[in-house]
């Protein structure tokens, strides 16, 4: 037996990740981007989103992606539900789990979702019945959990107390998303200890963005302070359509690079997820923003006999 | 009274940053580069090298850039000397401090400067002693000290041991180069464990590179274990003629906003930086790898009303 992962990461790429892109992904080769994530060993992917066509076009062929993969056992594939008929449509494309998303500032929930945090519970709160009615485990997001993009500096009080209301909720686990990728590994390590004063350490995810370079950094702060549970997207898609020079998610090619590196299992083949990543690059139109996907593939080719070392320092 | 910034950074983009660049950039240029980072509060100024225009042709000119920056007073400019002539060059052009080359691998160092690490103790010796004698500074540089392109890992012991070597000869610091960007922190940490070990703590600086996306978790790493000098290249200057996706040295501007974010000093103005950095783009013809860069001039021009938020996790 090989002993089980020591961290587990969750691929949000091909939602979190395509949501953002300009240009659109035809539904077979998001298909096919999905299933080449599960062989290369992930084992929660977030697949699809049910919300509105209109606002998400990226996103719009949910149902069809969901019926459409070649399921892996043992893998769960979730989608991403605002209300009840969101999750209606996640139900029809059998969804194996869904999540709901809020966030910690208000500020930000009102502008992102039109709605205050209490309004996002109201909404969200006949989903996690009705799910939890047909045993589908529901996952809940909360955004800007150390900085808002309108109220600064978040309380990381006011990100646990949010992160405790969803788990109370029903939620079996909740992603604590760094929405912004300011943060820097000391607010990280406070953003954990309220955490762990409120006894929810084991049960949060790191969800953090690689915007400013801190990536990496922050993501082995968390760890180091308990968390077990990561975020992260294939070729660190994600970004944003008001920058273009912006990164997104934490990639997961950077994610299990920087594990194997410190010696903790994740499970995933590196090598696959980047060839998962690349596939993408000609309906993107640009290259994967992770630099452990570029340096990596440069290396390959290296060795394939195109260069060499060229640095002294 | 300022506290005095509790990190020290050396700006190598002058040099390390220009040395792999492929098209040149114009003596005017690089002046005003240089005396914008001095602005910007980096008090330690790697400006030239003096090794071969044939080899490095991109550093010709470092006599005209030596002589044409005007000086901040406090400022330490110095140049990188592979030998003999090279030092007559730093003399002539009146660096103040010169900073002498070998490496941790064997290998590397034959295939870089055809050279085995003994024989470059043999060519700098003559050069240590000459600036000692003038009360020149030497600094050292020892490259691939965690990982070669053709060795692999190499021993930190070994790396310890070349920097223990060019201590004795009377070197005041020595930079340990991360050359190629491979390494993660707990190697990082095994490095600092093996000059603690030696009693070189106080006297080693990081020289790490972003190749993998790691630059900042290991500087990080570096500096918990008390290395509290770190080079860094503005924009993220560097990387490599065989890689067009390689990043380079670590940024200033990522270290500026790191430290400042777990609240350690440096006395640099990220944005100085960002702007001495900005200026070069023209010339270099491509964006700055830096994600602080990056996304730092994607938020001025945010604020100043060209964008809003974007992501909801």
């Amino acid at each position: 037996m090989t002993p089980a992962p020591a961290v587990s990461l969750v691929e949000v790429g091909p939602r979190d990740g395509l949501q953002n892109e300009k240009r659109p992904v035809p539904t077979g080769e998001k298909i096919a981007f999905i299933e080449a994530l599960s062989l290369a060993g992930l084992r929660r992917i977030e697949a699809a989103a049910f919300v509105s066509a209109k606002a998400v076009p990226q996103l719009a062929d949910g149902e069809a992606v969901l019926l459409g993969i070649r399921r892996e056992p043992g893998v769960v594939y979730g989608a991403l539900v605002p209300n009840e008929q969101g999750f209606a449509r996640a139900v029809q494309a059998e969804a194996d789990e869904i999540a709901v998303f809020t966030a910690a500032s208000e500020t930000f929930s009102r502008r992102n979702v039109n709605a205050s945090i209490e309004e996002t519970f109201a909404r969200f709160a006949p989903v996690v019945s009705a799910a939890k009615a047909r045993d589908m485990k529901v996952r809940g997001y909360v955004s800007t959990v150390v900085y808002c993009p309108f109220e600064g500096r978040i309380d990381p009080r006011a990100a646990a107390a949010v992160a405790r209301r969803l788990l109370d909720l029903g939620c079996y686990e909740v992603s604590l998303g760094e929405t912004i990728g300011r943060a820097t590994p000391g607010e990280i390590r406070s953003l954990a200890a309220a955490m762990i004063s409120e006894g929810l350490i084991d049960r949060v995810a790191g969800h953090f963005h690689d915007t400013y370079g801190m990536g990496a950094a922050n993501v082995l702060a968390a760890y180091e302070e308990g968390v077990r549970t990561f975020d992260a997207s294939a070729g660190g898609l994600g970004g944003c359509p008001f920058a273009p020079g912006a990164t997104g998610n934490v990639a997961t090619e950077d994610l299990v690079y920087l594990f194997e590196g410190v010696g903790v299992l994740t499970g995933v083949d590196l090598d696959r997820v980047i060839d998962a990543a690349a596939a993408l690059e000609g309906s993107l139109g640009r290259p994967m923003p992770s630099r452990v996907h570029q340096a990596r593939r440069i290396a390959r080719a290296a060795s394939a006999g195109a260069g060499g070392p060229c640095t002294t320092n």
